[in-house]
């Protein structure tokens, strides 16, 4: 079986979503394609579309064939995949509930109240900033006295929110303001810095400068 | 074990969110208890609000003491949890993938679109339906050759799309105007009938009286 796997990723190179997917293949230890689609430019390839065409967007995992969209869906589909290697879930059933209810937090209220503060004018900015801090702090909270979200190594809620070490320092260097503040986010502020040393993750985080340049250009419409 | 299991939930009887996990426990054959919030007129519960601190809504489910919030949440705990009777879920990871894919698009683009062509004025109505059909569509192609999503019987997004059975027809009662028209959306009519005449299913849809006097008051203010 193993021989005949074909694993292959639809992604963004650069995109949090994109390297959910990489990032959990990678912790299994599962081999894999990266396709990488054009989406700075909005090409988006026949292959892309004819695999989710409801959406119409990157991550697409296709295993053997078969193409699985949404980026959680995907990382639960690989957990259950490739279960006998690196457990990306917890065993117990309320811990697994806890784990997809923070995931599930992310992406409805952190991301939203991140991209929104990043994209504030300064008239707005000050009002944006507190209620994106308002939403972080429940994650702060989350990770008192553990070293990620998934206790002692890197689990289902670490992987969604992913898009926290990848983009938030060249997010805060773009924008030209500090939004996760040693000071209020201690705890989150020492996950990014071990989540960034993390032998597997760091392969998957974009490279900051890539980012602070792509924001430049394509978020704050700055030609440098 | 079993005599000592407490099961609450927390729930609105005419909330479709709250009656996907009374289905759910109810397909399972789990005893729980019903514990009615006040949503109508914003009355929570001190104990919903320390059960459900982040999102201080319904559904909260209970389970010996832990809490547990959103709905699709809840419902793979109670998959989890309750294994041995009726599966919610298929167990191919790749059918429970496109089941998981198919819940998420009804509560991030069925229901919002659903929701905003009954809340439209006559202005915008005809574009507003359109953009509903259009969300629909790929449900409707779903359930060829099907009786259910889950295939013979209800599962995971059965209970996700009970908006559909539950509300659409009390909604176009109050809001005036078809929205599921049978021509367009036959396989989805047919679904709906036999939802509303499954003999679990049927014991938790909301009285269609009920809803359209609460859309009548509520959402289109009227005072009949």
């Amino acid at each position: 079986m193993a021989g005949e796997e074909k694993v292959q990723v639809f992604g963004f190179r650069s995109g949090s979503y994109s390297r959910r997917v990489e990032l959990a293949l990678k912790l299994k230890g599962v081999d894999y394609e990266h396709i990488d689609e054009d989406m700075l430019n909005n090409n988006k390839s026949d292959l892309l579309l004819k695999y989710n065409p409801i959406y119409k967007k990157v991550p697409v995992l296709v295993h053997n064939g078969k193409p699985i969209s949404e980026s959680r869906v995907i990382l639960e589909y690989i957990e259950e995949t490739w279960m006998e290697s690196y457990a990306i879930l917890p065993k117990d059933p309320y811990q697994r509930a806890l784990a997809r209810f923070w995931a599930k937090y992310i992406d409805d209220k952190v991301v939203p109240a991140i991209e929104k503060a990043f994209r504030s004018n300064e008239e707005e900015r000050e009002k944006r900033i507190e209620e994106a801090h308002e939403m972080l702090e429940p994650l702060e909270k989350e990770l008192q006295n553990k070293l990620f979200f998934g206790g002692d190594k890197i689990g289902f809620v670490d992987i969604v929110g992913l898009v926290l070490p990848g983009w938030m320092h060249a997010s805060e260097e773009a924008a030209g303001f500090e939004l996760l503040t040693t000071h209020k986010f201690p705890n989150l502020n020492k996950w990014i810095q071990d989540y960034m040393n993390h032998s597997v993750a760091k392969e998957v985080l974009p490279q900051k400068d890539f980012l602070v340049a792509f924001l430049n250009k394509v978020v704050f419409g700055r030609n440098n």
